[in-house]
């Protein structure tokens, strides 16, 4: 078992919630290397905390145990899972926290959509997936409160799972979780790539539902929030103003040289960007 | 010996300061496990540093060392502590930063206050503390700032003392220490639970000092800021609006669904919160 | 070889960027131990990386390996480099991020310059100081993305360096690396001392090129943005108001009592700061 724990949360890095979160891992496991991914995710926003984990879980080494804590409905009856892929362990409230983690390996039954949508799917987990419920109390802290169960059951959880606790003592399996459907980019009536935006980054960059495999062989004007991109560049320093790259993750961003693009465009996760074939309009 | 070592700081995250001071415990200790509990306290805000400290320290495992620094009086005359409890060590400027390590053991021997008072007593060490003033230049590094004893006294002295460096050595055993006395709540004429904000966190959550036992047993309204909240509910999820509940550090908590309760409210520490016994106002 | 490495970037803390790159470190060597300089340097300001670096570097381990990446040429053809001094290592694009670390072993050839400016100059490596060029992809990720070098080269390099690969097998010796010459302070034809602001805190301090060991022997007055300050202090708790005082790094620093002085002067880098020679002004 590898003995890294990565944290993401919305808890904020001034109180000292995380900390308290860390101090229990180590109580249990002192050898445990913790990883802070984010805990700048917005309050509760599942969507934004499923994003992070997507573009940082890949790059950590083989059995990484993730634990995403954002959990609006802490307290209530939704369940703690624990979900275990080929690669890693993921610990999260089952609330779509671990949407792009059970896409990539179990896509949605249904119809692909096209738009970002918050409601729940019921998933059923199977192949290269293994879930449990966390209810077992024995690997629990011996108070649990009502409102921090990041501390008092993911945070010990993980380090005995860290310490090779087998999956199946956590609780009984089960067989399906909730994820939220991520939208596909998709041809429109006119011949054109129709995808949205997932994530607005740190630096107002715009990253897209659109990846490098998706695009068309042909030459593309981009379109979004009403301006007109000429053209993909290859890298950030290419040209002034607004780019059109594929990013680091391997979607299409919008970024703007030395700016935010998203302050810039006023872009809005969800919002609509248009691939435009250059020799489709030369034919009109 | 523990090798976990914990920052309390005033440094914020932008600058090398808390990067200098994880130099200097490296070079001595290369084994130590440095955890940030934050760094953002509020520049010199003594009150913040020692509550924020107080929700996390007893979560860390048995002997961690936890280095306090927020420090106005740097470079002036007042000392530099190490105080040892049953369960960890601290080191601080003995400036309060330690106010609530020391009540939880040593309550104040004056009549309880009732408001937020920046006036320290001293404070009698004995029984289960012990504590040296850190006046042994030997363990220091070699230049010391005027400025940045975190770098040059704290950090170095931390690592000696996570290397089982004898707690004698550090410097001469002091038998009183400076401590900001802890508002308690009392009841007041009426009848009514009288208790104050200690803390407003990250979201907003306005923890106040009335602790889980303190709560009358009848069912009570909180009035706080003018506005009225019907009950103590279980968990965050359970109601819309202002929530009042016992949040993660046993202290009752006042919440906005989905916003900022300190600033709905326009709350700020030492604000007045007042439980009024239902039974009460049912006879009235 | 020491297992430290550290970071300094602009990549900031909410998104999963610096952990990816964490992650790609401790998959390669696990018992790395890596630490967070700063993350929060503005987008693309290679001095502030600069500075930054040179105020944290000399207070961790021999050999410690410090990765520094804020690349705004990042895919074009800048070098990526690393450089070893007597005392560590250090991996940054070649466009001056290390500029301090090179002046202070290689001093300017030319004239010293008394403005910042923010044009590079190539300096040859010698002596102490060997660089080579990362060109060997042997040691990059298999897949290497045109925006995110951080991750894909510098990352698992710094992971193989600290796993002790010899300097050589990274790539060929370059015997010349770019530096922005830092601007020293001078006497003017009236006798005084001019510097200018190198640094702004996240206090608000501002931080000059003045060393202790350039300072008159005679007693100053500090000219500042149009204010007067009466003596350089020991410490921040003297006095009130503006202070000037010898700070953690050496360097002359202008402070606010509780404030910043940022903000109360409009001070920006590259302002001058004036010490005029007490007795010569009485002898006026």
């Amino acid at each position: 078992m590898s003995s890294v724990i990565t944290l993401t949360t919305d808890f904020g890095l001034s109180d000292a919630y995380v900390a308290s979160v860390k101090g229990v891992i180590l109580s249990i496991n002192p050898k445990a290397v913790i990883v802070d991914i984010s805990h700048s995710v917005e309050p509760q926003n599942i969507f934004q905390a499923a994003f992070i984990l997507n573009t940082a879980h890949r790059y950590f080494p083989d059995n990484t145990i993730h634990v995403v804590v954002v959990d609006p409905g802490v307290g209530s009856i939704r369940k703690a899972i624990i979900l275990r892929t080929p690669a890693a362990y993921f610990l999260a409230p089952d609330n779509g926290s671990l949407s792009y983690v059970i896409n990539d390996i179990c896509p949605s039954p249904a119809t692909p959509i096209t738009t970002l949508s918050p409601s729940l799917e019921l998933r059923n987990i199977g192949g290269d997936l293994e879930a449990v419920a966390i209810t077992n109390p024995v690997f629990w802290r011996q108070t649990v409160s009502t409102t921090f169960h990041g501390r008092d059951i993911f945070a010990p959880v993980a380090a005995h799972l860290s310490l090779d606790v087998p999956l199946k003592q956590f609780g009984e399996a089960v067989d399906s979780v909730y994820a939220f459907p991520i939208p596909h980019p998709y041809y429109n009536s006119g011949g054109n790539l129709i995808g949205s935006i997932l994530y607005i980054d740190n630096f107002g960059n715009l990253i897209t539902n659109i990846r490098d495999s998706d695009l068309p062989r042909e030459e593309v004007n981009i379109k979004i929030c009403g301006q007109l991109i000429q053209e993909i560049s290859r890298f950030y320093a290419e040209k002034e103003g607004l780019v059109a790259i594929i990013g680091s993750c391997d979607y299409l961003e919008i970024s703007l040289k030395d700016g935010s693009a998203a302050t810039f465009l006023k872009a809005k996760v969800g919002d609509e960007v248009k691939l435009v074939l250059k020799r489709g309009r030369r034919a009109a």
